[in-house]
Parts: structure tokens; sequence; C-alpha cells
């Protein structure tokens, strides 16, 4: 019997580890520790100051970070990067800073960064309708730009780089909000990653951002403090009262890596597969089940699909639910179907998709 | 027999009502309407728009606050409004908006919104070490300024103000992070109100923000979209991912406010019932508990005090926490004793902490 948590598909928040779920709940009423309900634990205490350090720590060990990068936990999720990366390195500049128009949220960050200096669109996927990514050929990076800004993998089309892009003399920022810590990434050729939690790492409330030193050194004071890189690396997370829950629940996600799951290969093998079995799905459904995105660009965290009327995603959609499933319905941004398999998605719980889906295409096929 | 979570008299992070920590404890596993945990439900999901909505009317009740307002959940702590207030209010003016410097949070006011525009600090508490608030006498407000803004109660220190400020032809904007929903309060009177949840209303990671109509209608276009107080209204505080939980369990507690304290008038007169026993405490005990607040200044919310000696407050810390207590420790930036007695922290609780603190000075008085 798998239960409703472990079976919720959601594009995030998502699920979280059900073992994770438990010592959260245990922490609402006191954490061993302390004696305390984790929501009544001072942001200046002791113990809160060491969550922050071995959450550090298991984020450095799970990437092999290099020590010329600072981890934050800061507020406001992606969108506040979207415009604190430019307000950094990009104010004041003559040259363009370089972006990938790759979905709907890289649409959102090149709105943003434009506010605050010259953005170039290096490559959109606009014409052809959102559902490829450039192949290497497709982009001309200029050895001029500030920084080569793109989204790792778009949550609602369901497309994800599988390489890494840019140039090495020219600083690379990564929004990896939806497969931050879903498999190994050579992490130490960006100058920022970053990511909110609600995908593959926490609840939302808390956004994960790695800078390189060089990043953080040229943070320009005349920035709000919240908004300055430097003022939060120097305070550790602390300028002001930090998300002390959110950052918690992270930690414990963090361990569930580590010592669950044995680290990012052993994530990456499990998220590889349960991706494989549902587009195997799609390949073998003659065309009931149509994948939004090309072969060679699928997402391995979202699945994204039509089917082939309105009715029958609808019927998909109560169905679903039904037989125990969550989350499936896709972005209202193109509708359909989504299937967010998440690192805290099961195998058996892909499997289980899988089955459902199967039988609901032999019922409904024509 | 009172629980540590009851007797913890943090400054913040603070105490949750016990019939709340329960209904959160319930919904890590399962929110019954839902059947999902709450930490892995949809922002867009229509449940949340019905909590985000139930918490914005029970505001309105609670404070009668006009339809003029706008109620908004936003992350960033007190600290985004430090600067979001001048960057929608004071860039590009002329007359300087008027602050008052009454305190430890005051100052870091200050501090922000002189990087948006000019600022006037109308009277400064610093010459007598932030010991006393501005009687109306010391206080010339001028009818040209785009705004005042004022603290309405420093946690740090324990003052709190007892009345509303201002002229009414010139905007109030008032941080009330420490005393919001602690009493009634004319809220209609004021342009903007911001309070972060981690004192009275809920778990760190959320700020709730009134804001009167005529300030959204001034927000500039060219503010990025996160710190643009129209684009938070037209989206209902769904711009991007709002913090689902902590606003889940600002819901919980302003339904145990209207349910079962029965209203703002009857939570105050807890709080004041709470601050007139520890503060009789410190007014009997011939200076050997000293009060950091004037008389006529003190704080409902945070009763800040000295002992004789450090020794002696590193034994009462030492004693009270052997005894139960937790967050009794000063602020680093005064040190001494801290009691904070927010809305979840009950007359019960109080008595015992004053029976402690009465053995104690019997004790250890010379």
């Amino acid at each position: 019997m798998i239960s409703r948590n472990a079976l919720n598909f959601s594009g995030g928040p998502g699920a979280l580890p059900e073992t994770v779920l438990a010592q959260v709940e245990a922490a609402i009423k006191e954490v061993p520790e302390v004696g305390l309900s984790i929501l009544g634990i001072s942001h200046r205490s002791d113990w809160f100051a060491a969550v922050v350090e071995e959450t550090e720590n298991n984020i450095r060990t799970l990437l092999g970070l290099s020590k010329d990068f600072h981890i934050l936990f800061l507020q406001g999720g992606a969108t506040q990067q979207f415009s604190m990366v430019p307000m950094t390195l990009l104010r004041g500049q003559k040259h363009a800073a370089e972006y990938l128009d790759t979905g709907y949220w890289s649409s959102k960050v090149v709105t943003e960064a434009r506010r605050e200096g010259p953005v170039k669109v290096l490559w959109s996927g606009e014409s052809c309708g959102f559902n490829r990514l450039p192949a290497d050929d497709e982009l001309d990076f200029s050895p001029d730009a500030p920084y080569l800004h793109y989204v790792s993998n778009e949550t609602v089309e369901g497309l994800q780089f599988q390489r890494i892009l840019g140039r090495d003399d020219v600083p690379r920022v990564c929004d990896m909000s939806s497969d931050f810590l879903s498999k190994p990434c050579d992490a130490n050729k960006f100058s920022v990653i970053y990511a909110h939690a609600q995908k593959n790492i926490g609840p939302a409330g808390v956004t994960i951002v790695l800078v390189h030193d060089t990043v953080v050194k040229a943070s320009s004071e005349e920035l709000p403090s919240f908004l300055n890189y430097r003022r939060q690396v120097e305070s550790h997370s602390n300028l002001n009262t930090p998300p002390v829950f959110a950052i918690y629940v992270v930690l414990l996600v963090t361990r569930w890596l580590l010592n669950d799951v044995g680290g990012l290969e052993n994530m990456a093998r499990t998220n590889r597969h349960k991706a494989e079995l549902l587009y195997a799905m799609l390949d073998n459904s003659d065309g009931f089940y149509n994948g939004w995105s090309s072969v060679e660009d699928r997402s391995q965290m979202n699945v994204a699909f039509k089917l082939p009327d309105e009715m029958l995603v609808k019927k998909f959609l109560a169905e679903s639910h039904e037989a125990g499933f969550s989350g499936l319905a896709g972005h209202r941004a193109i509708g359909g179907i989504r299937a967010s398999i998440y690192n805290a998605l099961s195998l058996p719980a892909a499997e289980k998709l899988t089955n459902f889906m199967d039988d609901f295409m032999r019922k409904n096929r024509k």
C-alpha cells in the first residue's frame, strides 16, 4: 500500500521522502536535542547555527563543491534571484548578459533581468512552441558577456539540458530550481547556482544559492542589505530571521540523500529509471500519450504529455485521483498532464503510475 | 504541568498556541480536506486559494479593516519591507520621509531607507540609550513628508507606543512586527502596516503586509516584480511560490484568535495582565530586577531587565532553563534578561515565571 503523499506527482511544492515527513512531524512537537517545537526555536541559537552548518556541509559533500563557493539559504524564491543576479553582475555593464529563453520560467527571468541592464536572448524556443532545447551549433556565446544565464530544467514543458553550456571564460549562472541535487553536477563550473527548495529538497519558503566568491566580491553596497550577496554571506544566511523551519527540512532531505540514498549517483540512477519507465509508456502508446518535449531534450524530472482530447484529460485526472494519485494536471500555461518525478517520488510510485496509464490507455483508446 | 513549548519566552521565533501546534503536527502527515501533507500541496490549488482568502478575512475581521486595504503574505521578513516602503513612496521625492529612531530595529530601518531617498530622523533615543520613547511635545511632524515611519514595539529594549503617532494628512507606515494582533488597533489610520509572523502570528518565513490602495497605485513598474506591491496584490500573494506552510500556520493562529480567544479585546486583556504581573515583580524587587524601559513606555510584549551583575544573569538563565523555561536571554545587543510574552504565552506561564523570579530573588539578593 503506497500512501497518497508517496503518489504526489505535483510539479511543486512536491513530495518529500516519507522518512523526512515523519521526522518533521516529530519536530513540530519537539526537536529532540532542544526540547522545543521547531517553530519556536531561535534563529540565533547554537542549535540553528549547527543546522545551517551541517546543511551547507552536506550540500558541499553531495556536489563536491569547492571552498570558493558560499552557500546561502534565502527567502523570495528563485524569483528573487532573477533580480539579485543582474543587480550584482549586470548593472552599469556595457555588454549584454546572455540569456537562453527555453520555456515558461526562462521567459520570466529575462523580464526581470532587462530591468537591471542589457540582455541578449541568445536563443529562444518561442518559434517552436518551447518543445525543444538548442543544440550546440545554434549557440554562439560571446566572450564579452558579463555572464550566461540559463534554466537547467524547464518544469512546465519538461525540457532538461543534459550538458553544461557556455564558455569557461564567461561566468555561468544557472537556475537549477527543478533539478538541483537530482543527479551529480559539476557545480564548480558555475558562478551562481540557485534553486528554490520545493521540488527536490524541501518545502516552499527557502532558496539555496551557491555563489562563487568572485560574485560575492562584486556585490554593490548600494543595494538593500537583503539583496546584497556579501551581506548575506557575512551573516551566514542570518541577516534577518531566516525561514528556520524550511531550512531544517532541507537539512533532513540532505541527510536522506547522503545516508539513505547514498549520494547523487544513486539518486540519478533511480531518477533515470523512473523517467525511462514513463517515457517508454509514451513511446509505446502509439500516440495516445503525446510527449511535449522532443525526445533528445526530455526532462528526467517532469514528464509532460497530451492526450487525444480535453475530455480524456479530465477523465485521466479524475480517475488517477480516484486511484490515489495527485498533482498530475499539466501547468495552466500548457495544459495536458504532467508527472513530476522529483527525488522523493519512488520507483514503485512511478511503476504504479505507469500501470495506471497502461490501463487507462487500453480502456480509452479508440 | 506546563510543557516546555508553553514556557518558551523567546523573542522570536516564539511560542505558538498548543492547539495550533497540534493541528500543524497533524497537517504534516495530512491536511484532512486534501489528503496530502501540507508540505506537498500546490500553491495553485483551490485549497490554498481558500487558505489565503480565509486568512485575509480573519485579519480583516480582527482589525475591522476597511476594504481600501490589501493584505499580502510576503517573504523576506520585515527587512524586505524596510526597502519596499521607500522604494515605493520615497524614490524621487524632494521632501524627506520622517523616521523615528527608537531602538535596535528602527535603526536598521533608517539605514535601508536612506538608500532610496531623503530621510529625516525626527527623534532618536540614542542619547538616552534607547530606554524611553518620545512624548508628543518632542515630535514636530511636517505636513510635507511623503510619510512617517515608526516601529510600534521595540522588541530588543521592550519599548512600546501606546498611541498612534503622526498627522492624518501624512501617510503613516508602521513596523508592527512584534505587536501585530496583540491588541485592537485602528489600522485604518495607517497606509502601510507590516509584521513578520514569528512573534504573535506564526513561524518565521512569512510577513503580513496591509497596504492601502493609494500605496498600491503608487507602485513603480520599474521595480522587480516581487518588490512591486501592485504585482503582489494582483497575484493575491501568489506571484511566485509563496511559503505555503507558514501561511497555513498563520491561518490557524487567526482562527485561534477569533474562535478560542474571542477577538483582540480579549487578547489585549490577557496580554496586559501578563505584563502587569511581570512589571510588578520588577517594581517590587527593590532594584534587584532593573527594568530597561522607562515606566511609561513599557512594552506589553517584551519585558527587558537587568540583574545586579553578569554572574547572576548566567545563573538566572541556567536555573530558569533547569526549571523548564526557554528563550529568556536578553538580545545580544543589550544583554540581561528578556521575557517575551507574545499572544501564545499563557497567563499561567507568566505566573510561573513570576514565581520563579520571586524565588530566585530571595535566594540571591544580598
